[in-house]
């Protein structure tokens, strides 16, 4: 699952090699609306607000990073492709908790809206980082957090499940 | 503690909050160095191989989004700044330890070395996410955590604590 595209270089530091592929403002958003479902062209372009080139520049790197994996679909009787997240992907869920958490503690916020919350679905009490709800004790699977976002919606969003990869190179 | 800088923008979602200060490749390896004590311009002009234009407007930018302060010292006869970090940026911790995380499992380094640990040193154990150390079940304060860099150091890099705020603006 390591990074083989040029854009990553071999560096001895992890956060270095992170940040190659992460130390951009656009990819950043990208994968976080990806974190929730978002795997469309035109979805991450409504969502957004970006335009084409960079959409477009912005999904081959994260492609070539193998964060994203480009999957053919029918729309009409055109083929198109949407992205969807590799399991290194869906791995940087903690990464964007932890920028949740930073951002809600150390950013000021548009005041229109109750603060994004990350939630544990089983028994509905806020997700510190860690292996375990330190509500409920149970360890916390991925498919079990929620991203509550009150300016967009009352209910959570559940956190995309990777692709099912197939082997093979 | 929030961002009133012109950098960031009031956006309800606080991941978007964070990726508009950190969504920048330079400035996280900036922040990485200044994670293990870098504060000095000459220190991360060298460490980081940053031309000094760039160096100075992320520097600036950083102060401006309040994740670091700037500090006069003597130098000689002339005066000059080191960058310390305040709380919110001593607070990116987290965000450093999952890219930390993420860059250990899903890139390729370089193989020169051993990889990157996250220690806590009062028990020598490797460190997970989460408030309390898996291995000797203490509750783990930033100052407790280390960075074994093996092709730096054999010597885990202590985390930098903030600089004192003093209240007043």
């Amino acid at each position: 699952m390591a990074v083989r595209g040029s854009s990553q270089r071999a560096v001895a530091c992890p956060i270095g090699r992170a940040a190659d592929i992460l130390g951009d403002r656009w990819s950043l958003l990208i994968l976080r609306n990806a974190m929730i479902g978002v795997t469309r062209f035109d979805r991450f372009r409504a969502e957004l607000g970006i335009a084409d080139n960079v959409l477009s520049a912005r999904l081959n790197r994260l492609v070539e990073a193998d964060v994203f994996t480009r999957i053919p679909y029918r729309d009409g009787g055109r083929t198109r492709h949407e992205y969807r997240l590799t399991q290194a992907g869906a791995d940087l869920l903690p990464v964007f908790n932890a920028l949740a958490g930073w951002g809600l503690r150390h950013t000021r916020g548009a005041d229109t809206a109750e603060p994004m919350r990350i939630l544990h679905s089983v028994c509905g009490s806020d997700l510190q980082p860690g292996e375990h709800c330190a509500t409920c004790g149970r360890r916390v699977a991925a498919e079990e957090i929620g991203w509550l976002r009150p300016w967009k919606s009352n209910e959570p969003c559940a956190i995309a499940e990777p692709v099912e990869e197939h082997g093979g190179s």
